[in-house]
């Protein structure tokens, strides 16, 4: 039986390496990547910080890699989705409270007005937030996102927002995934937004969603005990110097891979330089006017910094075969 | 060559049927503990949630247990670890401010008047935390921690901290990841300090504890951006009614599975009843003078819940097998 038992693992065993050989030859983990230098990079680093011989390895425990969402993983043209679920809401709200409808800046939301909401500073931008997001129970809150995310359509792409993400990214997550690193979201936007479709959308788990979060009370009902959102922020705000902050408060290192945008995500990189590691630090570049929007405000000195040693631009025009799912 | 293929794995299938059956029908996954109702309550518990044609299924996504740490992980009699750590960090400011020895409560402190600091209130520990804790780089932090866990005892049983780990404990742990449970560790004490050595001891990788947090600065140094510890809490503390607001900033949702000892960790429990999910909330009961300690101060309205419905007490006395590693 021994003998027996050893015929059939040496019979497996030499299958398995077989059709392993085959297929890893053949294997392209980011088809919808051009074969760039760029996606040769990318490669490269994963391959390297994950071969137990290389001087550059890191241990699955610190394989962080930490993506923005909006302009990143997504269109954020003409606006941020969340903006367009915050329009959304004051909508709501001015069927609760008519007398809305005749003060600004409810009116220019109302009635879409984007000359006049592009002007609105960001103190009264985060009052609206606030003002919507806020004041109900944590279940209600995620009851009418639920809602929206079920029929809002972007204005000029007439597509579901969740069709809107990049199709390499979402295969840059896969691939990260399967050489053990954990994904994480660190965006600007709220927490709870986006961990209502992080995981039907991109597979990363709620847990792993850092955005900017609303203060929470504890409330003891007739029912048991519910979350209750509170008027106000937990600080720091997700953006610039908070990201690094809010990245160290969950998962209590630096991360070693880092994509963003915009200028808002350089803290972010600048903390992945730091950690006395290896580590890879991409930055999106929309130039592709025909398949996506060409733009760079708010981008510019990330972009100068970009594209030096280990912070390498991404051009959607270039590496991108593929920009939306939908068009593969 | 089809046909052998299909020959090898039906053999193979086959050989492993054979042993996994064999292999289950004496797999105990939790030898520490006596053979008692608890443990088969929650063998029962963890085998319904999942299994997948079960009414009780939970999916992994939502699969987390969520463990208190002082006195339920591990002892925290006469004095909780980070305590220790404390009157540490006080004798190191002294050597630095002599002045502080003839002032309290340091002079206390210095002199382990452990009478006059059990009298202490909590707004003057919170202050001596900040004190201790805070005004210093992380990394800096990070350093002192781990050089006081390299050295440190404990004053009556002479063992290192982390020897004081309950082995069932370590065992249910290990019980529920194999079974896809996403374990935490949610505690009073504080995040960074039990992140220093939550994945040695408890498997617990960092990012997967939730303590008191103290508040961060992102600074641009010399060498790159760093992060600075302010001498600030976030808000909520880790206790009480601030459990279940850091477990919903953490993991967006309420645990299934909730280990605690005392009742600050009964908003936790009754968090986790709320979720309209099948739940298990334990509570261990220090009953235990021979091998361990014997007290209910500070868990007395949470021992008069427990032990009802899903509630259920777990008796170190009669349900350790073994109580400490190397009790073994």
């Amino acid at each position: 039986m021994v003998r027996k038992i050893g015929m059939v693992f040496t019979l497996v065993l030499t299958l398995g390496l077989v059709f392993n050989t085959t297929v890893y030859s053949e294997y392209d983990p980011l088809p919808s990547w051009n074969n760039t230098d760029t996606k040769k990079k990318i490669i490269d680093f994963v391959n390297d910080v994950t071969s137990q011989s290389s001087p550059n390895f890191v241990s699955e425990l610190e394989r962080f890699a930490v993506f923005d969402n909006d302009g990143t993983l997504w269109a954020e043209k003409p606006a941020y989705f969340q903006q367009a679920f915050l329009l959304h809401r004051i909508d709501e709200s001015a069927e609760e409270n008519p007398e809305l409808k005749n003060r600004q800046p409810f009116k220019a939301a109302l009635t879409r007005d984007y000359a006049y909401l592009k002007k609105i500073d960001k103190k009264l931008l985060n009052k609206l937030y606030l003002m919507t997001h806020t004041g109900m129970s944590q279940k209600e809150f995620e009851q009418k996102v639920k809602i929206f995310l079920r029929t809002a359509k972007h204005p000029t792409l007439k597509r579901r927002y969740t069709e809107l993400v990049y199709q390499p990214m979402l295969e840059l997550m896969d691939y990260l995934r399967d050489n053990q690193f954990k994904v994480y979201i660190c965006s600007g936007g709220g927490t709870d937004f986006i961990r209502s479709f992080s995981y039907e959308v991109y597979k990363v788990p709620k847990e792993n969603v850092i955005g900017t979060t609303f203060q929470y009370e504890y409330k003891e009902g007739k029912n048991g005990g519910y979350i209750y959102r509170k008027q106000d922020f937990v600080e720091p705000i997700n953006l610039k110097g908070g990201k690094p902050v809010n990245i160290q408060r969950r998962i209590g290192t630096s991360p070693i891979f880092t994509f963003g945008n915009s200028n808002g995500d350089i803290s972010m990189m600048r903390f992945a330089a730091i950690g006395n590691r290896p580590y890879l630090n991409l930055t999106l570049s929309h130039d592709d006017e025909k398949r996506e929007f060409k733009y760079d405000q708010g981008a510019k000195v990330m972009q100068e910094i970009s594209g030096k040693g280990n912070w390498l631009t991404v051009s959607m025009k270039k590496d991108f075969k593929v920009v939306f799912p939908f068009q593969k």
